[in-house]
């Protein structure tokens, strides 16, 4: 361990083979980078706050499912606990889900002709044959998962995953595993060693083919993730200190390639004072990529936005279109907070 | 039950003396509606849509913890499976959650001369005397908890709540059953059937007093929400054939006294977007509310928002502002929808 004090400390969500793992690895190599995990977002957070961690790295959206409110929260800091953190970059990362367990062995069935995973395809001898969801009340046109199972799974009597996973596996669950008890755990990668301790073997998880391999469990089936793009957006974050703006315009494209997140507040209760905020950044031509609120901890249904949109900012006396902007929001919210400008890692 | 024939069915989410039952039963009483619970969110939806209730009681937001996302992409609705729910009415009710278990009787416990509840006013005796959270490196300046257990509860080893109460008694937990293992269930009523069932006596679920009565649990601690205020809004969902909408304008004010809710969706990548769509609404001089983002569904990173606002959309030929505005909207906006106008029921 000597060498890595040497190393920048990088703290991220784990534990380890979790997907914000990959999506770090992803980012800053081993051999560079001490990469240390944290229990809880928030730990990340007081990580890089303190000086403990030069970066750390976070979920913040998932394509399927939304953001992930802990991190807004973080964000919006209504108790201004991290008044130093900004995002300083992002990295977007495929997601594949897995179902994990323990195969059922040839020797545990009966005699047969065909492989297990051979019985699905039969009618009559699957619990579900043709893959389809069965229809209901609630979902009246229901989806076809895209994958069918590799092994058999009929002995599987509970699951284990981050709750974020359930939404995002819908038709596969639905159609293949439809009843079975869950339970919610903190990560995915959690999931998959409670499955490894399970010695009934009657457990799965939704986890990463990642996790199979450091728990020495089965992949049950793969891609199991309804939609074929499933993708999860992480933030890198910095303290200010650590971040330099530059003094004047970079050759670069800083109005497409780059991203800047602010936080603000309003006055409650008056008629356009949000719309008024969004309307400065129409005013300099600015794309808005994402808003969402969260209750601004202030009083009873009063919220505080967190908006995202394309530029940068620079160095207060270099101007420029989002300079400009954040001078104009200034002028009509109520609060207002820059939480760091990065590249855009999305490929149009 | 044949008296019930006769009675308009309600739909609401269950289980029997869930957060959502209380509100249900203020604004629909027993003696003039057939209630009935349903399993999730979207079999309230599903029940009101078929017309096998009149309405539906769902959950919307709440003042710690912000939008139910379930509800929101209900409202959403990608798919097109809900194309006549309209929000007809609103209700909020303050939530106070118990810790609900097996309180450990006298004869269980060594000799004291204290009864067990004096105990934790005993430096040293209790695991956290001063009822203080125990600052942490995530949490220098943490809060207090505004309550302190009624009987002892260093027997509980499990807790069981639905996911939204572990974030609005964050207090309560951290400093008096930090690190006790936490498991998700469908609802705090679920939770408390789950205790109740619980022979070892060792397990709590967050939950309300009346789930308490109806399980035959002690109440362990009472009022242990972090924020005095905690309050809870649901939607009453009807369909829209059964929605009049007032030809004219009514005495009552009707841009202070109701809401409305929309969807759209905006041309992605187009800068000022979603600032052109809230300019509608200030040029007709009206309060938004509320702001959501959720995935559209269409393309990965595209999102629908639903907005509220205050007004009341009218009858299509009886124009006013929020009909001049929806229609403004239509102009800007990709697709739109009206998802409703009700009386506001906060009190300022």
């Amino acid at each position: 361990m000597e060498a890595n004090k040497d190393k920048e400390v990088v703290a991220f969500l784990g534990p380890k083979a979790s997907y914000t793992h990959q999506a770090t690895l992803s980012h800053f190599p081993e051999s560079r980078y001490n990469i240390v995990p944290q229990t809880t977002i928030e730990d990340v957070y007081a990580a890089v706050q303190s000086g403990n961690a030069s970066h750390g790295v976070v979920p913040f959206e998932n394509s399927s499912n939304g953001p992930v409110v802990f991190t807004l929260d973080l964000f919006a800091d209504v108790h201004g606990r991290y008044p130093d953190i900004l995002v300083c970059g992002e990295t977007y990362l495929q997601v594949h889900h897995c179902l994990l367990g323990h195969a059922v062995k040839k020797q545990d069935q009966p005699l047969q002709a065909n492989p297990p995973w051979r019985k699905l395809k039969d009618e009559g001898d699957s619990p579900n044959p043709s893959g389809q969801v069965t229809p209901t009340q609630t979902a009246p046109a229901p989806g076809k998962p895209r994958v069918q199972p590799l092994h058999d799974i009929k002995h599987i009597k509970k699951l284990y995953s981050h709750p974020q996973a359930w939404g995002q596996c819908k038709l596969f669950l639905s159609t293949h595993l439809k009843g079975t008890e869950r339970q919610d755990v903190s990560s995915t990668s959690r999931a998959a060693e409670l499955v490894a301790q399970d010695t009934a073997g009657t457990s799965a998880a939704i986890s990463s083919r990642i996790a199979a391999d450091l728990n020495e469990l089965d992949v049950l089936a793969q891609g199991i993730e309804d939609s074929e793009g499933n993708t999860t957006r992480f933030f890198i974050i910095r303290r200010q200190q650590d971040v330099a703006l530059p003094e004047a315009e970079e050759s670069d494209n800083e109005m497409t390639n780059y991203k800047t997140l602010v936080s603000f507040t309003v006055e409650h209760g008056e008629p356009g004072a949000l719309a008024r905020c969004l309307a400065v950044f129409e005013k300099f031509d600015i794309n808005l990529t994402s808003i969402n609120p969260r209750p601004s901890g202030e009083t009873l249904w009063h919220y505080i936005f967190l908006v995202e949109f394309m530029g940068k900012k620079r160095a207060e006396e270099a101007g420029g279109a989002v300079n400009d902007a954040l001078q104009g929001l200034g002028k009509v919210a109520k609060s207002w907070r820059w939480l760091g400008s990065w590249k855009n890692a999305l490929k149009a």
